[in-house]
This record gives C-alpha cells, structure tokens and sequence, in this order.
C-alpha cells in the first residue's frame, strides 16, 4: 500500500493506533485528533500543537515574501490554540534550510515569525536549525487554557458539539483560497490585494475564541481544510450530522467580484481560511457576536444523525453537492 | 552572504538577535542556547525542545530500519530533557513524507517511536503530517523539572559551570561515530553489533541526569555534537576554560578495537553519541557514579580563564591538538 491510497486522514488514524499504549497517561484530556492536546500539569491545563509549512508544498519561493512565510508558519499555529479557546505563550521553530537560500531571506523569515509572535504575545523560546534540499519550518507552539472556578477548564472541543446547537463561523470564508488562485494567475500581484493578504498572513481570531470558551461554548475547530471537512471533522467525533444553509456563509465582496462562480466553492472547500468555526447555544453565539471585533455568523445548525454528514442546503432547503463546475443541487426537484 | 558562511551556529545567533523582543516572557528562565527552554507554569516549571531528522543528512533510507529513525527522533529530544534534569512527558511528531515511502515502512518507523517512548515515560499526543519530497521526523518534547522544597527548580545549565568544578561524562564516547564509519563501510552489517546499535538506537542517560540535578549539580549538556564542541558550548555560556585529559576519556574496547588510530578523534569530535556531560563538585559526582547503573567519568576541570578554550591534554599534561590523523601533540616539546 502506498501513501497516496491511505491519505493524510487514513494515516493519522494509523499512527493513533500504532502509538496507542505510548499515547496514554493519566494527566492527559484531549490526546491525537484535536486542534490541540490538553493535559493537566500542576494546577495548570497546558496546550500543544505543531505545524509543518514545506517549500513547494505550502508556499512558494519566488513569489510569497520570506516574511509572510515566518508570519503564516506561526499563526497557523496560533489558529490551533485559538480553536481550544486557550492562550500561546512558548513557540520552538525548526527550520530545514538549503545553502540556495540567502541569509537576508533567513533573516526576513524570521522577522515574520518575531512579528506574528508580537501580536500575539507568544515568546519564542528555542528550536533547531538542519540542512535539507527543501526549506520547511515546522513550529510547536505551547500554550494553557483558561481555567474556571472548579479548577476545570474551558475548552473548545471537537467532541462536545450536541444536535440542536447553532453552528458559527468568524471572519469572511474563501478568502484564502481565492488569494492563492489570484497569486497563481500573476505572481507579481500586489500583496496589499485583500484576498493574498488573506493568503499570506492570516489573523487567527484569538481573542474570540477565548472569549466563546468563557461563556461556556463547549465546541469548535479552526477552518484549516475548509469548511464542509471541518466541520466533518466535529460531526464524526460528536457523532451527529450538520446542515449549513449556503446563502448565510459569509463571503466578502472582494471574494465576489473576483470569482463570481466560484466564491462558494472556494468558501466552502478551500483550505487556509484560519477563521474559527464555533457549535453551541444559538443565544450565547448571538450575544458573542454583539462582544467582539468582526463578524460571527450563524450558518447552521446540528442534526441528530449518526451519519456524520455535513449538508450544505440552498435557499429553498435543497441539498447541494460539489461538482465540477461548483455547487449544484443533489437532487433535481 | 550564503548559509555556508554562517553555519548552524551563527545562524542561531542571527536567530535569536532576530526574535529579540519576541524570546522576552516574565516567567521564561531558560530561553534560546541551551539543551531545552524552561519556563514557569503555575507551580511547574516546564521544559521544552525539538529536533528534527532528516532524509539523507540524518538517517539514510535502505541501511537503517525505519523503526530505528523512530526511536532515534524522539531519543534526540529525551537527551535534551535529560541534560537539563527533567522528566519528559508529552511528543508532537511532525512527519514530512513522500509517496515513494511504503505505508509498512512508516508504520515501522511509528512502532519505534512508540518504543522509545514507552521506554522513557513519554505520551504521543499529537502532530502534523505533510506532503514533502525529502523524508523527516521532526519531534517537540514537552517535559518538566524537578522543584525544590522553596519552590526552585534543579535544572543542569550551560551557563552553571564554576572555575574549579569536575568535568564528567556518562557512557563511552565515539561509539556513535564509530558506528556511522561502520555502517558507511558496511551498509549490511548486522544491526546487533555494538558500535551500530549505539549509532541507529541511542539510549539517553534520562535517570543520571535527573539524579545529577536532585543531588546538586547546576550544569550538563547532552554530547550531541562532540564532546569538544559542547563543552566548548558550557565553557562560552559559562565565561570559563575546560582542560581535559584524553586518557581518561571513556572509550570502548569494542571502538578501540575498530579504529585503534582514531578512537579518540571519533570520541573527542564524533557526534550523536547522546550521553551527559556534567560540571560539578568532584566529590558529588563521584557519589553520584556510585549510585547509578552505568559508568560516570571525570575526565577534566573547569579553568578560570576567560578565553573559553577546550584544552586536550596528554598523559604528561602537553596540550593535543587535531591533526589530519588524529589528535596530535599541539606544540613540540
């Protein structure tokens, strides 16, 4: 059997099983298979996550700033304590250079990564340097969680979403991948254009998703794959079903005049966003929406449906299915 | 300017000049150059480091069993919890893969990742896995150091040392070294063979380590580079010169049997071999040699001289220095 067959998903799940009896411990709470894992140490709830961007793979030499690299290679980071509603504090970076690469490049792509660490007040604290044909930084980020007055603490699960609740996302969605479209279409394009800006350096949203853990949402996941995998994602491990309604999927204008056809595709199924998607309490996300800087918009709701399906319905509740010319009804009427 | 002309050690500095404000945290006690960073968390004090391997410049595919750059990969970052004192608690593995690597081949090389992790305590908890043309293992180890009764931490430092202390190391050194020239003469040499097994299968002193510190010892690094280069490392950290005397340098009668003319080379600049150099109070690591398995050598001392050099002496106390062939007399008498 080979990679390709078995997929990221399929070999995630393998590794899960082969380290299985190395996974355990008795301080440990959210283990393989979240954006985070969470374990108790002292009377803290410590968080970690990593994220490995490839040359070639997640950027593009040439024609991505080394800076924006640094940036992204961090907050993707960022988005996977924001999507536990916990806080970063300590990052190591490793980074894989080749003698190709120029000292200033260096020198820029670590000035993105101290600038995405400013913002967001995480210290980076060591890492390793090795040689290789291809550049890649991978960053390990550490972080705790929130803690409530019972000494358990918030966190933002992929597990924890029950049928009923409002599903919610930050931000405008598509962005991202549409950025990535428009820099493969002219790689000199301007990177003030919102859409590469989306692309290139990405704004987790943190605060909010500390704030949505401390009024008691119990749920969420960081839109990294795109939407309909990620919110997959929560249904298979809540073990429940969703119906997203595709008109109150938030999509920028930019989004819009740039790819009329295709924004709901992008929005949907492209990769990248690093917005947040939150599952719980209708009222408590609509009094969310009224705390915060930016949008937070309901889209859908959770079915109870051991199926793990997402739906994605039109305006007249009509399934939808991806095709290849974009999002076409399931079945015609 | 090109890499090349840097290194990794210059690159490192450029690093840490370049994070600057961004390595700053109030509770961080340990940052950027040394084993592991440490910091205050609660009423812990954590500790954190990564390594990464990679295809071709670490490990070679086809003459090491992939379960062997498994352990390997997470044995790199135990021997920084180690030289630091602590006790390592949860991984994050980030695997770069490419298609043309058999899915039994990464199961095997997750098996001895699980391995050495049962081997020294460790949970799997998390990581990430990417698309990439050149293999490698990147690993982050989160552990924590033991606290004193006044709520301290004993951590084993690079900058600890002190004019006058015993220099120490665990093991026999070169084993490692000795074991890559075997396998580069030889890629189907059997793997029993002790010179290899010390190569693809380190085995970190972890409970020497946390020993050292819990009876007093401030200073240790992990003899990744060489034995030269990382007390180099503690004699610039620490403002101090280091004289070592190479007849009691531990070396095995297996190594010396293999290369009688450069044993001493491969245990003085050989990398990987994975033991513990301490800096200490002669008569607290002479006790602390009699309560553990395993041999604990005092080859040298610390010296107040601030040029931090690393003198080699020879069993009539000349200075050797490293010639083409081996470890010369640095000055003729």
């Amino acid at each position: 059997m080979r990679l390709s067959d078995l997929g990221e998903f399929g070999l995630i799940e393998r590794l899960t099983a082969a380290v299985g009896t190395a996974a355990r411990s008795e301080s440990l709470l959210v283990g393989i298979g979240d954006d985070a894992a969470a374990w108790r140490s002292g009377d803290q709830v410590l968080l970690a996550t990593t994220d490995a961007m490839v040359e070639g793979v997640h950027f593009l030499t040439g024609c991505q700033p080394w800076a924006d690299v640094g940036w992204k290679a961090l907050a993707a980071n960022v988005s996977d304590i924001a999507a536990m509603g916990g806080t970063p504090e300590f990052a190591l970076v490793t980074l894989a250079v080749s003698d190709r690469i120029a000292v200033k490049d260096i020198d820029a792509l670590y000035e993105g990564l101290a600038e995405c660490a400013r913002n967001y007040g995480v210290a980076i604290v060591g890492g390793d340097i090795v040689r290789a044909e291809v550049v890649s930084v991978t960053v390990a980020l550490l972080g705790r969680a929130q803690i409530q007055a019972n000494g358990e603490p918030f966190l933002l699960r992929r597990d924890a979403a029950i049928a009923g609740q409002a599903i919610a996302v930050t931000g405008s969605l598509g962005d991202a991948p549409g950025g990535l479209r428009l820099l493969r279409q002219d790689m000199r394009r301007p990177h003030d254009d919102p859409l590469l800006a989306a692309y290139m350096r990405p704004h987790p949203p943190l605060a909010l998703g500390q704030a949505a853990a401390g009024l008691g949402v119990r749920c969420g996941i960081d839109i990294s794959d795109g939407l309909l995998q990620d919110l997959g994602h929560i249904c298979r491990a809540s073990k429940l079903s969703a119906s997203v309604r595709a008109e109150a999927i938030p999509i920028s204008l930019e989004l819009k005049n740039a790819f009329p056809e295709e924004a709901l595709e992008m929005a949907c199924a492209g990769g990248e966003d690093y917005q947040l998607l939150l599952v719980g309490d209708a009222a408590v996300l609509r009094s969310l929406a009224l705390d915060i800087d930016g949008p937070l918009t309901i889209i859908g709701e959770t079915v109870a449906d051991g199926d793990s399906d997402v739906r994605l319905l039109d305006a007249t509740g009509r399934e939808m299915a991806l095709s290849r010319r974009g999002w076409d009804h399931l079945r015609e009427a």
